[in-house]
């Protein structure tokens, strides 16, 4: 029964995020042997205000 | 010290909000021995865009 | 259906994490009117090693 | 750059694992447009003595 | 590669933030002896209505 | 009143973890104007058998 957190920039549209559960899900089925049944997956958005690499937010930044 | 977090489905009014905090921090304080003032939770609400289980979202489905 | 991470010092023994997750179900269930079979409890256990509060490992205080 | 933590019961092989962020990285990839490079996964392993559900820990049950 | 999650409440403004991940960056590379590059930092804000301490909201009270 | 969690690799001794929780909190606290006893630090070891970049485990890699 996994539980699966993916913190991403936000901005994706509705048809990403499907695609993006639909296809972890299977991905973690295959792997762990386990149902799609048992798996829950929270996407969790963050703003490039809200994530920074090398000490610095997304938001000072040109690319994702 | 515990710190907990409770990842769950936004649109719960502040009514709820604070029974379920009151009810969970008690719930804790009596099954750990540690005093209230050392708890700790994080509300942690996910739209139903942003939560899926079997790979599927919820607002791709009808009830909670 | 709620997804609850508990962070806790480690040390407890099996009944108290019994006791636990099922008093916490029992109120986030009452709290947020959600069935019991909906709710998940993930218990993280920190060593004194691994936990600060005020800039200090709970290794290097006394009492919890 | 996505972080995806994958919380799930202790005690699979590293073959199992290899095959999961594999896998996993690749949907991620795939459904979000970003390079492998980019993805880090966390697996956290819980012991069936830290994760329940309805209540229950899972080393009270028999199956998975 | 050390990723840092920090849960506060939300208000800051954009150069506390910059500042926040600029400060703690540099911290985890001393001390942990890692470039800056590998370090990746989460802001996660919450609302008064969803932090609570002893069983009661931020909202419910009066400072922070 | 600010809960921060630090994933790292495990292997860290006493001594840099000390470092590490009494840099961070000072960090924290200049950088967002609160006082060291409101804040809480959770250090998360992964083993390199549950860590991945670029969906390979650091098991499988050679250096840090």
């Amino acid at each position: 029964m996994p539980v699966i957190e993916i913190h991403m920039l936000e901005g994706r549209d509705l048809g990403k995020k499907k695609a993006l559960v639909k296809n972890v899900t299977r991905a973690v089925c295959e792997s762990l042997d386990v149902k799609p049944e048992t798996v829950r997956i929270i996407l969790s958005e963050m703003s490039r205000e809200n994530y920074a690499a090398a000490g610095t937010l997304f938001c000072e930044k040109q690319s994702l």
